[in-house]
């Protein structure tokens, strides 16, 4: 049998369901939601590869704006669906069990003032994932999107100088940035996480402007641990908060 | 009269000719000589837009390969060629007084395991540089060349898997990136550099290899300052040494 949890989110305000068959949220969902910048409450916000919510999720504790969340395994939806209802945010989050390569009618182009998404992050090969389970696999590898779609499909949904923010591995920043320009986003935000001081980067959180101005600010970095266990004070103080 | 002064460069070991009526050597020159992968002796290196030779001057603390060194300003190439006599590393560096957009039989294309550059930072705009001298203007602005004119000749220069190395402002991170990429050019290696804890990154450090695969490595980044005057030590000890 399948045990199902409900977790606390970083913070304790917030709930999310989980299970250990399928991807759990990460460190870099939390990232994101507390990177990108939202509009208060007027605005419409789209997660692109939701997974069980954990974005949306964060992001109700910055926006009042209503958010769609778009996700193509139907277990992680019922699971993300579940995870508003219990936080009373099933008005705020609507979840769209939906491959984004074919959003239809349920969106409207062109419309949000902010996209973000944590995507797959690892390009296919037969001999990464093949030991891994196809919830995984979905998660982790460019199968169902690759980086090409994500960006492609953020720059349909978002309005003119509206928001698109991703989180990635810093490896393919240079990819990201062509691909991004390829589809008139500009990035003007850039921010990276070193999981320990004196080590190389390993998350990257890049926010693009639709028809921005050339110009980039590289914030603060964030170092996550200072020894084995424990979080930096100030890394501790943004996450959990 | 114009006062002429011999500086000591940081940690001591070298002395550079400078004069206040043109640009003295800055932190960017000094973090460069270090951030570059350099041969250790039979190799070429060519350092391009070289100023008074503080790049080439630093970089032999790391190599004992022959090293060129472009500058356009007849003034700084005057102050580089005494430097190294000063030196006794006439021998090992080379002042070639051209525009680089020039460079003739003097130079070997494609010859040259290391490239560096520390080029002029900002666009020429009508407003920004009418009231510097020429030899600030030619040495801050995009006068004599531009970012593309930068990357293209440094490409030329290199060997295949030879590496390129720049310093720039990380606003452009963008559009560095897209050149190299147009000129074969890989981004491999990065590093930041913030003045200050907290604060937005100042400087960026970007090594390229031509004909690389793509993949870069985000180095940990430097805090240069803990207070007002003094640096942090992590800081120190790299600069300082």
């Amino acid at each position: 049998m399948i045990k199902e949890r409900l977790d606390y989110m970083p913070g304790g305000k917030r709930t999310i369901f989980q299970r250990r068959d399928v991807f759990s949220y990460s460190m870099d969902a939390v990232l994101l939601a507390k990177f990108v910048q939202l509009p208060s409450q007027n605005g419409k916000v789209i997660d692109l590869c939701a997974g069980n919510g954990a974005v949306p999720l964060m992001m109700t504790l910055r926006t009042k704006a209503k958010i769609d969340a778009v996700e193509i395994q139907n277990l992680l939806c019922e699971l993300a669906e579940r995870t508003m209802k219990e936080n009373g945010l099933d008005e705020q989050v609507n979840v769209i069990g939906a491959d984004l390569l074919e959003l239809g009618p349920q969106i409207k182009w062109e419309s949000y003032d902010a996209v973000t998404c944590n995507p797959p992050y690892f390009p296919v090969t037969s001999e990464k994932n093949k030991n891994e389970n196809v919830h995984f696999s979905l998660a982790r590898h460019e199968i169902s999107c690759t980086l090409d779609d994500v960006i492609r499909i953020s720059s349909k949904l978002v309005k003119q100088k509206g928001r698109v923010a991703i989180v990635h591995r810093p490896e393919r920043v240079v990819d990201i940035f062509a691909t991004m320009k390829k589809y008139r986003l500009e990035p003007k935000r850039l921010q990276y996480v070193h999981p320990k001081k004196g080590k190389e980067a390993n998350m990257i959180f890049v926010e693009a402007v639709r028809e921005g101005n050339p110009g980039v600010k590289t914030l603060p970095p964030w170092i996550v641990y200072k020894d084995e266990k424990n979080y930096t004070e100030e890394f501790r103080n943004h996450y959990e908060c």
